[in-house]
């Protein structure tokens, strides 16, 4: 009798906690289980805006795949999902092929653009190991660059981040620690350099608690952020952004160095496969399959679950990527066990927190306000928790974050 | 009654000795002695091969200038010098001038690339602190990007090596260590990696011993340079460099990375001032004194000396402007005394180490000739050495190496 062939195809948060999951719920007889994915490690994406201000090396934010699988119940292929063909079950990788009894789609989201003109050329990303380190490097080149020049060229100490959403802030959060580390190591005047954050949106982190909002905003602004809210870009180029000022009229802001931090949308497989999708993301049914696919799951940032409370949908965290993934690994189970009833997924919010930087950050947890060292150890504390999820004790002890005061 | 004052430009070897040598045999109340220098800072200039490589941090091969004077007895002016105004006998600063009454000119070199097209606009250099560590970081954004562009630009893993000199050889040894180390960090494949040493010369490292241009070539090949002798630099353009190929016909080497570290010559200020000079460096006096200028000393690679025995001028070496500090200390404080009979400059090579990396070298020292671990713990000695003269052995424990196996 042929056993039913799991094929999970990413490797981040949700896709992991599965695949961790089914190797401990699942007997080696009962099921192949394939995990593909594009690199042969996992990146903690949360932590990618330490790695890009250079706070934190980005073999911190990433480990071994196999470190943390079972290669006994879990096959690893390294390789680039192309398409997934729902119809004859099968995923196409940009070499080779996987057939499928089950799918656990986990691919993670990528960078929305919002059609902005010019974003996608020139502007950096937090989005991977790949574009953090370089947007590391981007800036300490333009730091090493300041210096030699005859004419100094100002906007080289200039970084603008698009975005004043979670992503943003944190990043701006790390930067506030590491742009007096540039100036000493590149002997550059700290008053020449420039942070501004751009944000269309009237608020700083909307959806948060505004005392917490003012918090941050007034940490920042010491750190030497300067914000421009409510403010559109309307173009990237090379030299910099163009942004909307009043009604008609527009302003330059030269800047070297441009990071966009302001949108994710699922990942274009999903359209490309197919799928009825919102901005990559597919409304998945309360247990995650797709309608109209029950051998299909989509969890992580591909899946929309609407809030009910709010009838919004809830953001693409990763605390309910790795919620998923548990219930994916419970529904797989069930399915390969012959049992037809499936556990709907039921987002438990335990807290959100905002890093500001080394030793402080906002956030709400189990409904309490928190701001500065608390918030900042709780932050730990959630960043360690994800490790000790996939990897138990030994990752955390290895990747961990005990620099609590 | 005034006291004498001695204004010495430049803060490299030659100057720096001088001064400190100076502020050892003057009282304080025989003359004033005023030091120029464009940084705060000294320079190892033979160690920049290393800090732009990224093998040695560049705050490893510099340090205070105030750290080394008595500012009891020696006066320091951060300034850049614009011209010298000899028959008026005053320096002019860009944001300044100061008199004199005695002058040492020691203002280093340039790079010189003897008309060669687009070589100033688009190489880099091993010129000073701020253009070894942007150097340093240009290496390591071409390899932080490798893996980003969806269509690989291997030219962004070329590096191109313009002369087989002193400097480039080092430079070279120093990457042999580097770029088995850039790829790990970047995840980048060394087989992609090409380093190409173009030298116009029939030969690497012209007047070293053969054997040891044997040796040095047989290292540098099995750590992956490959040497283009022979071979000149037609034009470096933003995408590489064209080279002659033959008679009459170019080849052109595509190359995200070009360093120019074929020639020097003597500083530009030299010939601003009216100085009578080939390439900015003036045939001094035996006693290192300006011909029809006997309050003018001029020393380093600003100075040229004949070699009598073979009639072809002393190369500019860290070694010969050290002595020659030496000797204008000695007969400014002659001058100072009212002593007429100054002393000659009389080069003592004691021999030339020529480092292939970390831990091998190939050298000439009290005429026997040194390869490998020996030679390489040599030139550390060496290093240490002109660390020693300016500073003592504080500033060896500071700054030395003693990483000697």
């Amino acid at each position: 009798m042929r056993i039913p062939k799991i094929v999970i195809l990413g490797a981040g948060y949700g896709g992991l906690i599965t695949a961790v999951r089914l190797q401990k719920q699942l007997g080696v007889n009962e099921a192949e289980v394939v995990l593909v994915n594009k690199n042969d490690y996992h990146y903690e994406t949360t932590w990618l805006h330490e790695a890009s201000a250079g706070t934190l090396h980005h073999d911190r934010v990433r480990y071994d795949i196999t470190s943390v699988i079972d290669r006994h119940k879990v096959d690893f292929v390294q390789g680039t999902v192309m398409e997934i063909n729902k119809e004859e079950k099968k995923v196409v990788l940009e070499n080779g092929e996987i057939n499928y009894d089950y799918l656990v789609v986990a691919l993670g989201g990528e960078p929305e653009t919002f059609g902005i003109k010019g974003l996608k050329e020139f502007a950096f990303g937090i989005t991977n190991v790949n574009s953090s380190r370089q947007l590391r490097e981007h800036i300490e080149y333009q730091f090493a660059t300041y210096n030699i020049e005859e004419e100094k060229k100002d906007e080289r100490l200039t970084i603008v981040v698009g975005g004043a959403g979670f992503t943003g802030i944190e990043f701006l959060g790390e930067l506030g620690n590491r742009i007096p580390e540039l100036c000493q190591e590149y002997d550059v005047d700290f008053n020449k350099v420039r942070v501004i954050c751009v944000e269309a949106a009237p608020t700083v982190l909307p959806g948060f608690d505004p005392e917490l909002v003012d918090y941050a905003v007034a940490v920042l602004e010491q750190k030497g952020v300067e914000f421009m809210i409510g403010t559109a870009i309307k173009e990237c180029t090379p030299e910099g952004i163009i942004v909307s000022k009043g009604e008609n009229e527009t302003m330059e802001i030269k800047a070297e160095t441009v990071v966009w931090a302001a949108g994710i949308r699922g990942n274009s497989v999903i359209e490309k496969s197919g799928f009825e999708a919102m901005r990559g993301r597919v409304k998945v049914q309360p247990d995650l399959r797709v309608p109209g696919f029950e051998d299909v799951f989509i969890i992580g940032d591909c899946s929309l679950v609407i809030n009910e409370e709010i009838n919004r949908p809830y953001p693409p965290t990763a605390q309910i990527a790795i919620q998923q993934g548990e219930v994916v690994a419970k529904n797989l189970t069930a399915l390969v066990r012959g049992k037809a009833e499936l556990e709907n997924f039921v987002p438990d919010i335990k807290g959100t927190v905002c890093s500001l930087g080394e030793d402080d950050a906002i956030g709400v947890v189990y409904g309490k306000k928190l701001t500065g060292g608390k918030a900042s150890i709780m932050k730990k504390v959630i960043d360690n928790r994800s490790l000790y999820l996939v990897g138990g004790a030994g990752l955390v002890l290895k990747k961990g974050k005990f620099n609590i005061l």
